[in-house]
């Protein structure tokens, strides 16, 4: 989804934010944030009681309103749980239409536990690049980031102190929280219009796959290709997705797929079960390459599983274990990849480098398994369609020969389908 | 600590990379906060190779040596971990310096998944107030924010692409990164100094102490005090003590105390070994309420372990569970509590009260249990040095009479303590 409102002067901060508890404070920051010389919209997310110490511009009432209910129906939905699922949808559309209308230049929210998953589920519905910043106390410890941040570019800011008083430790965190969001506004303010014309290659890595991938995307900017490069660490995979259903990519380099690995044992680097399946379904050109499905992950050493201690390991850093795949999963990896190709609508290759898939699957390297990834080419090759070209070249993924070959071939398909247009309809 | 160097004009943004690999991107931001007018300086912190396309001020090598090594000793060192390691310790060193010597005014770092962490640990040296932002691309899914943010007010920014390239994807975000550490500057330099004059309390709160809390907090301003409330979730209390050890507070009201009892049982919200210990150790007056000790927090209903699932539990909400304390365990935070409290050098007192620890635990509540609640008041007395009064108050833990009474109970210590200074030091 692109940030392409039309940037109208004077289109003011939201400020979103739990009246009942946070208005004061809420007070402060709309406050610093006219200081800047930028308008203000509050927004007022709070179910329980009035707001205090402010007037927002658009009311709790309204909010519940927009999510197809009434406040009192909220109120009377008896788990907090179900109030902030009601509210996060209402607050969804209340900033998407606020959007649309052109009275949205960025998104600041303050929220405690619930009022900060509210605000997150309402900014991930708004475009990248649009500034979205939420403060909170909760973001910190041993919460996990992807409730608060989703597939989108959310600024956190750990509040330390409890989002409740005024004093000389909240007030420098509520000036820098102002700051920021009137330096992200101003910022985009300035930014010049994408001319639109840009040819944009999406591309996914790993550290594992960093030499080869990095050979490609200069290739590809040599070529008159702007390449996107996704970490695919389960997260980066997902936005890829979600960029190429927007129509986003002329074609895709899928070189690190890794994640589909990780779906099927349940690794950290999942991303769903929709993994590899943009492409394929809006027919945009691609080259897939297997590059780190010899692995998934896990979390640090101690904490491996026990069904996993005894395969081979690779202690990436404290916080991250690779395990190795074993060669049923191999296959298995192989055949959920040629389903998801096989419904390619578009131009597709598969290479396959024949001496390794990651830095340590070489020889004399703890993934170093070649009968189990011969058994992934011949699973992969018996499932695949049978138009589905597959190449395979005698080098390892990080060799330059490999990431030469993927080039070509991805300017190969590029050149069957020279005309088609940036927005990902085959012309 | 406190943000308390100088604001000379021209304080240089500092900007933090690895510029092997991200030279190019780091110059991108670095010449957008230039054009803000602000000056930068830009550290290397990258291990392997030298920086591409970027000239720092501070070089790799430079920061190795802050480490008391060489970036030779660095790279022999075998493990990608112990690497990030070392140069960590040497940024961390290099920030201070930079810090105390009026040359940074605000920290700015891209980073990939080593990258973030290492500049992570670095900023966390910094005080709180002084600007601080993280840009990457691991700030989402599965991870948690403790590494990244640690007791310190930092913001990151999920980078959605990894930071390897400019393109139409990832300039609208460098744009805004660089907008929000401008704009947090701008708003820092704007700041008036602290009159230095507060006198500051420290309070401690969960949701299900917040009625009382909000009171007493009112309370205290009445009074003349100026409240800083913590969120006792593992981190806020560790804040509090690190602010306590710093000498930011005349007193403490530790009202929710919930802490210790995760820490013993090890749920979700342990603060480490050291909570309750600060104001003991410095001589900080305290009135100490065993608030929400009666439960522990662990994670989603469904993923409770085992050895928890008889418990009455309380359903917060999808991402916390509350499970009550049993008698044993009730009697061993009271032993805690009373060994802790037993070191305190200044005044304290206990306040407790009768019926309810907590919003569930009140007659019909799931968490009901008086029987194991006066276990734990005859086991805190028993414990307990003779001279810190324990003084039980027939009420709710959020009735206005406890609240009342506590804030009775710290108005008295104070006066018996007129001329504390407010630097935490017993005059």
């Amino acid at each position: 989804m692109r940030d392409d409102v039309p940037r109208g002067p004077g289109q003011p901060v939201v400020v979103v934010s739990t009246l009942d508890t946070k208005g004061r404070e809420t007070a402060y920051v709309a406050a610093r944030i006219r200081e800047e010389g930028l308008d203000v919209l509050v927004v007022d997310g709070g179910v329980l009681g009035e707001p205090r110490g402010i007037t927002p511009d658009i009311d709790h009432a309204s909010v519940a309103r927009a999510a197809g209910t009434t406040l009192e129906a909220v109120r009377a939905s008896g788990t907090r749980g179900a109030a902030v699922e009601v509210m996060a949808r209402g607050l969804s559309r209340v900033l998407a239409d606020l959007y649309r209308q052109g009275r949205c230049a960025g998104v600041i929210a303050l929220g405690g536990a619930e009022g900060a998953v509210m605000a997150a589920r309402a900014v991930q519905a708004l475009p990248l690049g649009l500034p979205k910043l939420i403060v909170t106390p909760v973001a910190a410890g041993q919460r996990v980031f992807d409730p608060f941040v989703g597939l989108r570019d959310v600024l956190l800011l750990h509040s330390v102190v409890d989002i409740l008083g005024l004093n000389p430790v909240s007030r420098p965190i509520f000036d820098n929280a102002a700051g920021a969001i009137a330096g992200m506004v101003r910022a985009r303010a300035a930014r010049r219009p994408a001319a639109g014309q840009d040819r944009l290659v999406g591309l996914t890595m790993l550290g594992n796959t960093t030499p080869a991938v990095t050979r490609i995307a200069d290739g590809l900017e040599a070529a008159g290709f702007v390449p996107v490069v996704f970490h695919s660490n389960g997260v980066g995979g997902q936005c890829l997705e979600e960029m190429i259903a927007d129509g986003t990519f002329v074609g895709v380099i899928d070189f690190t797929t890794d994640e589909l690995t990780d779906q099927l044992v349940g690794g950290y680097h999942a991303a769903g079960p929709h993994r590899l399946e943009a492409a394929a379904r809006h027919g945009v050109p691609q080259v897939v390459v297997p590059g780190c499905v010899d692995f998934f992950v896990t979390g640090p050493r101690e904490s491996v599983p026990e069904r996993w201690r005894g395969r081979p390991q690779y202690h990436h850093n404290p916080a991250l274990t690779l395990v190795r795949a074993s060669r049923d999963e191999m296959v298995e990896v192989a055949r959920l990849m040629a389903g998801k190709l096989n419904a390619c609508r578009g131009p597709v290759v598969v290479a396959v480098p024949l001496q390794g898939l990651s830095i340590p699957n070489t020889p004399g390297g703890v993934f170093h398994d070649p009968e189990a990834d011969a058994a992934f080419r011949v699973a992969l090759r018996d499932h695949l369609r049978r138009d589905i070209p597959v190449v395979e070249v005698a080098a390892h993924i990080n060799a330059p020969v490999f990431a030469e070959t993927v080039l070509a071939l991805f300017q190969g398909l590029m050149q069957e389908d020279p005309d088609r247009s940036p927005n990902g309809a085959v012309s």
